[in-house]
């Protein structure tokens, strides 16, 4: 055994012997899916990545997204190991208030990716990786995956784009480790059927003994000499490793071991690692590679290493913070003035208000879901051809990936039909818990859309979206609004942002000088007569204008509110116009009635008095022409005429 | 040409021609995905399936699901030409009122799932061929597929499990046209690269010309005599095929075609068939095989066919309907009494109840993700393990087979982690959408599940699952009223119902003879001294009661409902107790406050004047121990103690 693999041999003892007393301190935890991939973790994280551990936010680290989100013990002992975390902080794990969370969340500085749902990294590491090709850096982006998670659909949507993009800067590892929660996995202790479907899928693959120090090293140095397309490592690993009661045994998953037994059960198994455990083998042994240490100068062995690569490490940028200031204000945008009255769908004035930004900030880029010609992305794409990623039709790893552009600080702009992000919901919710400030934009809202039918509708989008923690939900009704609102997302960094657009034509109502706070509304139409409040957003406000029209020449006077954003609501101002309205309140959307527009204005309202009528969305819908199905859902401008006037008797 | 071949060209000729009608007439539609699909669907209707028309209910009948659902004239055109839907029908396509929709619904009696979100019907098409297995039937179920709808991650899921399961009774057809909606897909005209990867995925693959009709012929036939592995056959196809102006063409994708044109060029391309068009070619020739007719006895070719296929055309059984009365009153459940004051966990006690169901009710099957012994469907598992299905960590291939099997008249119980439903909800309001009368389960509700931390914790399941048209939503807090519950969802047939479950052990409350109605709620606390009303449901529910005793010392006496159901709400329970404890209310959940108990008590309560205070998580949780998180997050006894003084004030 050479120094070096001692020394790596050692560091993985060391995270084993880590994981083993952190999941015993908490009385919970994955231990053995820590030691199945400790020895690679090692490899990864002291001889494989270059990255400078003290600055962590240098743009040319290497990255490491830990999949399978379970092993997050190990992660944090890795970071102990590289003199980071202290023991004590090592001991906090679990426990409420403490950043090593039982899954790798963001408030721990060293966490990349917020993971702990499976099947999401591979496509958060693509992020990372598209990242690198835009801005042209030549940092490797690893990805440590369970094999558990590769039943995961999303797992093969990220391979095949990750082939399409030829992604020759993404090394995966897969620790094989044949065992899940309950029992065998479909595969088992097969990596050929694993390897055979990722090079079906494009990928380059290797097999190896997970637990051959020598053959990880060679792997990963050999990883890296490949151009042509991303890279699948599947690692034969033994679930439990070391620890002999434990090891390949079922009933374990999920759960701490029996301390003192599993550290003796380790020790005997690594001898020689114990004995040095106990000398304090020193922490600043510079066997990783960093920006700190020159490439190669204390390593006794040869690296392989590509052309670029030695490039990269001599040519190291430092870290430049991208120029983003959260800009609230509005900017002015160049060639997209709108006349009033002048019909557009809000999902095209989306793609013009994109494509405008997108000259101001760079840092914009676009995603869509192989249906830009309806999302209207397209407009953006024919003016930013390299900022704009066709993503196919799988959902998942869109949205997985602008998780990862988004931690590159890219400011990704996720479109397709409002109720196709229902099919990547679970990495919404984990960009969310991750805090990532993804900018969602559905279009194709409502049964507005009408021959399609209900499968294309979004009748349930603003009810997911509202749901997330720190999201906003947005849904203008004109091409004036859509611009402000647009950058108004971009400038929104506390989490999702949801832009709700609609697929009909409809006419412009504001002036270009307008402004559209986040958490505000617009009052529409007021008098001093007012008997009621129409509240409305989207494609219903002209429905609702309409019904004004129409009661008017009745000599009914009704306020008009154009709730644009439905969350956060705007709860002053429209209790305020309820106020002067005679506290009643008649809110219409094209929607399913529960958690959309209505909803969150009774959530609002509560314990104020006023009187709430609902329309909204309460049968599954049927195809036909959008006019005859807001009539035959109760939300067209006669249902809003009958409301108020239901209110009145 | 044999006489076949041209009967079954004549066939796809018709259709391609209704294609081009319908969608002209309708002035929207998907005219070129019917084109390119038409010789498949001709050789799959009326020379493959083997089916009863005039028995559409026969549990023998072949299956037959249209996974590229926008091809769904072409679906109609078929019925048509079997003579089961008028040229007149035909011509309501898309209107308001017709059951030939945009996409297919199941309020068409000849469509066998409703389809339009692309890459759900493989999963659908499994849980028939499961079914088939299980019930020992030998009917084929026949998928098509779009190739750019190969992209989802989806497919691949249903792909593993299929082979997992070696299901030879399943045949899915790719119709491999190259285009997507905006442009080429990620593969393109390269079906050998779908082969190899379905290869790798474990099934058997065919690569044919899709417009040659004897070659299809040919591979259908084939595909039957395979009985170690699913099938699929990958088809060159042109996109737009028989329309020069539009075949192979981008940009032609969702759109009618201009009519008088299109039908001329296809009459150019199809001469014969034009002219026999013209001649009244007789609907009833008998050339596809079904029960009316016997096998191969008016075909002039000898088909290929497995021993199996003999046997079950002879043996074929009449259509048996399942005995299941939709039962809404309490079985006797047997060896299942519990104590008042046990200690046992709602996810446990649902185990249990599901085993104790499944003798009474042979229809109910369980389906999980690989996390059993955390949702304790291992307890049916163990008991009838040929009606459990392992369907590992794909959560959206679990519920695409749930959608199958729902239709072939079983009674699915689809459980896991309640947040990792979210990774499905594209396949769950499909189910919705296709008024399948699913079972959902989702466990580790909450901030209460602890240290694993919050990408674990169900938060947002009731918002989502609320929103969808015909769901219930069930959230008991003991053992008792889970069984009753459990129950009540195998009697509940008009939509989705979701049942939440608790991973802490609580205490028994209800005896064992309570009775939990759908739409109702139980008063668990009332007094003529009550000062507020508190409203809980699962985990809160004994923080409540915690609360109660507290305030009771102090002399202050409130009510306490448990609201086991939170959809639908029982209205006039909560507003009668709330009549009666000062007009006050404190809903308190352990939920992100959007969507959840609370919003559901506030929009069933507008314009009562009644008070309400809702407690619910508002901030993204951490890792913890179960009450360092309801005390963190605002939902434990003292929060509610305190929600009580201060409404008091």
């Amino acid at each position: 055994m050479t120094e070096t693999q001692a020394f790596l041999a050692y560091k993985a003892y060391r995270m084993r012997r880590w994981s083993i007393i952190m999941c015993a301190q908490a009385q919970s935890g994955h231990t053995t899916s820590c030691l199945s991939a400790a020895d690679l973790v090692s490899v990864l994280f002291f001889y494989a990545m270059h990255y400078d551990p003290d600055n962590i936010h240098n743009p040319d680290n290497d990255r490491f997204i830990l999949s399978k989100g379970h092993a997050s013990a190990l992660l944090y002992a890795a970071w102990a190991e590289l003199g980071k975390i202290t023991e004590a902080e090592l001991l906090t794990y679990r426990q409420y208030g403490s950043v090593l969370e039982g899954h790798p969340m963001r408030r721990c500085p060293y966490v990349q990716a917020a993971t702990g749902s499976l099947g999401i990294g591979l496509s958060i590491g693509l992020g990372h990786a598209l990242n690198a090709h835009m801005d042209e850096r030549t940092y490797y982006t690893y990805v440590l995956l369970g094999d558990g998670e590769l039943a995961e659909g999303s797992i093969w949507e990220a391979a095949q784009l990750g082939s399409y993009y030829k992604l020759n800067n993404i090394i995966g590892i897969v620790d094989c480790n044949r065992l899940g929660q309950t029992g065998e996995t479909m595969v088992g202790h097969h990596p050929d059927i694993y390897a055979q479907r990722f090079a079906a899928f494009g990928w380059h693959t290797f097999i190896i003994d997970g637990h051959n120090i020598q053959e990880i090293m060679t792997s990963l140095d050999t990883a890296r000499t490949i151009t042509d397309k991303p890279i699948m490592i599947i690692a034969n690993t033994i679930k439990g490793y070391g620890v002999e009661f434990a090891a390949d045994k079922n009933n374990y998953h999920g759960k701490p071991l029996e301390k003192e037994a599993a550290l003796q059960q380790l020790a005997e198994k690594f001898p020689t690692q114990a004995t040095d455990a106990g000398t304090n083998y020193p922490l600043e042994k510079p066997r990783y590679n960093c920006y700190t240490q020159s490439l190669g100068a204390s390593g006794e062995e040869e690296r392989i290493e590509g052309p670029e690569r030695a490039e990269k490490v001599i040519n190291s940028k430092s870290p430049t913070p991208i120029a983003y200031p959260p800009k609230l204000e509005r900017r002015r945008i160049q060639g997209t003035a709108y006349a009033l009255g002048e019909q557009i769908s809000t999902r095209k004035a989306f793609g013009q208000a994109l494509a405008a930004l997108g000259a101001i900030y760079p840092s914009v880029i676009s995603l869509d879901a192989e249906v830009s010609n309806s999302t209207y992305a397209e407009i953006f794409e024919q003016k930013y051809p390299n900022r704009f990623i066709e993503c196919f039709i799988a959902e998942q790893n869109m949205v997985g990936m602008g998780i990862g552009l988004d931690q590159c600080n890219k400011k990704p702009f996720i479109s397709t039909f409002g109720t196709f992000m229902t099919r990547a919901h679970d990495q919404i919710r984990m960009a969310a818990i991750g805090q990532s400030a993804l900018k969602l934009v559905g279009s194709h809202a409502g049964v507005s859309i009408g021959e399609d039918g209900p499968s294309q509708m979004a009748l349930e989008d603003i009810a997911l979206m509202s749901a997330l923690p720190n999201s906003i939900v947005l849904y203008p009704c004109d091409a004036i609004s859509i611009h402000a609102l647009v950058e108004q997302m971009i400038g929104y960094t506390q989490g999702i942002s949801y832009l709700r657009t609609t697929r009909a034509a409809t006419p412009v109502i504001y002036a270009t000088d307008e402004h559209f706070p986040i958490g505000g509304c617009k009052i529409l139409r007021q008098s001093d007569r007012d008997v009621a409040c129409v509240i409305a957003a989207g494609i219903t406000i002209f429905e609702s204008l309409n019904a004004y029209e129409t009661l008017k020449k009745e000599g009914i006077a009704v306020a008009i509110i154009d709730l644009y954003c439905v969350k956060p609501v705007d709860t002053q101002a429209i209790l305020q116009v309820a106020r002067a309205s005679h506290n009643r309140i008649i809110t219409v959307e094209d929607h399913y009635i529960q958690g959309g527009v209505g909803a969150a204005v009774c959530s609002a309202l509560i314990n104020t008095g006023v009187q709430i009528t609902n329309l909204a969305i309460t049968a599954l819908p049927q195809s036909g022409k959008p006019i005859a199905l807001l009539n035959a859902y109760g939300i067209s401008a006669q249902h809003i005429i009958n409301a108020v006037k239901h209110v009145l008797d």
